[in-house]
């Protein structure tokens, strides 16, 4: 990932949420006949995206609510699009945010972080929800060491519901996220890397521009994935406290700016209103990191 | 799902968590070959079980991380096992624990709680993971009013790491799941039904005796869902507070003791050691239930 990061000089992540209602026209073809229709559609947009925004970004995040909302067939399309983009050398992170405890854990990490039979692992990272506590996070941690893949723990999200639970204070006057950060730390500490990251990730809203200062502190290893750039209304300058760590310690996820840029766009070609809206992002973060 | 308990004289939910190592050996085939294979042995072995246990339980508890395992494959074998089950006069509750923001949130619950086109929900009830907050189980309860489906919120779940963040004392002295329920019973109150039990339920571990009289307290309409009685060590008779709002105001999901039953029991045709292992939980449940 660090490599990934440093050689195409790139902290965006374009997020893969495809929307009949939202893409091309074009692309919509017999989509109004079923979910095998939709489902050609949603891998066409994106393909699509993929071919225009590979020079730019470092990973794809599809949002598998999108595609599970198709059936089986849905899950068809994801994994002709995670292929499309591992052979377009993009890394894939799969934003299911999910969590469960034993032999369904280990069945979550089977399905997304190891290889299937002689495929490799559908995602290179997982979004993973922490509520379930320590035990529900190791079978993820585990495949990790295993094969090299990583995951992200949902800290502090970056929606404004966020703080019903993330922010109540604890006991020692603490919000709970920062104790989550200090689990999800630990959780990672036994897979660290060669540059001082970890397999263990966080997800930190950019929208709580007060907490990222913090929630680095907690996470001193921690690749911290951090949307809320764009759409949700964060600047890329807002992240650079958590950039302490290099270049590659922060990924910033975008989807609506990116991928449906060419809806507030005078461009004609809606493939190279993305494509350069992915160049903009991928500069304007880069210069926010500093490095 | 009230009426149905009633009817059936049954609180038991059958969880369906396929596991190749485990089912019979004729069922096995050739799965080795790779997931389609599996898909239609997790497929045959669904149906049998729901074939043996349709008499004595209320629903099947379709475990989402086994079927994802096997991709789209899986999830095709998931669309068939649901169909069944729907045939059988069962409910289905979906084992996902999914949770998200938006219009992320908005495609789960069209993925599992609405109408796929002419067809009906895959689901009568699915399981939401609250960390996110409440504008992230909004879309869900939308969902639940307009097309009478249900959720259930995990507040405090059976596994010991539960602990870590569930238990954690806020600055009331209360810990995390109690609060984690009082929001729960919130989010439920536009949703309560002809009985007084909300679509909004709970999970509430079973092997967690000294706090099922305080769920019961702080979540006074949610139908509570108990997992860990069985493999995990909890006895139906331990339940007997959460009973307090009628037959239908706790469900019983038992995965492993059923669907394995078999495994050991001298019985030498698994098919009806699973239906007896049923037939028995479902009477000491009902008997538990005091009503």
């Amino acid at each position: 990932m660090a490599r990934a990061v440093e050689e195409k000089r790139s902290q965006l992540v374009v997020g893969l949420d495809p929307r009949l209602d939202l893409m091309p026209v074009e692309l919509r073809g017999d989509a109004h006949l079923g979910p095998a229709s939709a489902a050609l559609s949603y891998e066409r947009f994106c393909c699509a995206v993929i071919d225009a925004i590979a020079p730019h970004a470092v990973a794809v995040k599809p949002q598998l609510a999108f595609f599970e909302a198709l059936g089986s067939h849905g899950i068809h399309a994801l994994e002709e699009v995670v292929d499309y983009a591992q052979g377009a050398e993009l890394l894939v992170i799969v934003d299911g945010k999910r969590g469960d405890i034993g032999s369904t854990a280990r069945a979550y990490a089977a399905a997304y972080l190891e290889d299937r039979g002689p495929l490799p692992p559908l995602a290179d990272a997982l979004t993973v929800n922490p509520y379930l506590g320590g035990d529900a996070v190791e079978p993820f941690v585990t495949a990790c060491r295993r094969q090299g893949t990583g995951i992200f723990c949902l800290v502090k999200t970056s929606n404004p519901g966020s703080a019903d639970l993330q922010d109540l204070a604890l006991s020692d006057g603490r919000p709970l996220w920062q104790h989550v950060g200090e689990l999800v730390d630990h959780w990672g500490e036994t897979v660290v890397g060669e540059q001082g990251l970890s397999s263990v990730g966080a997800v930190i809203g950019a929208t709580h521009p007060h907490a990222i200062a913090d929630a680095r502190r907690v996470l001193p290893r921690a690749i911290l994935l951090m949307p809320g750039v764009g759409a949700q209304g964060a600047e890329p300058a807002d992240l650079r406290p958590a950039f302490a760590l290099g270049p590659a310690s922060v990924l910033v996820p975008v989807a609506r700016s990116v991928i449906y840029a060419f809806r507030s766009d005078d461009d004609d070609d809606w493939r190279s209103a993305i494509g350069q809206a992915a160049a903009r992002l991928r500069a304007s973060i880069w210069t926010a990191s500093g490095w």
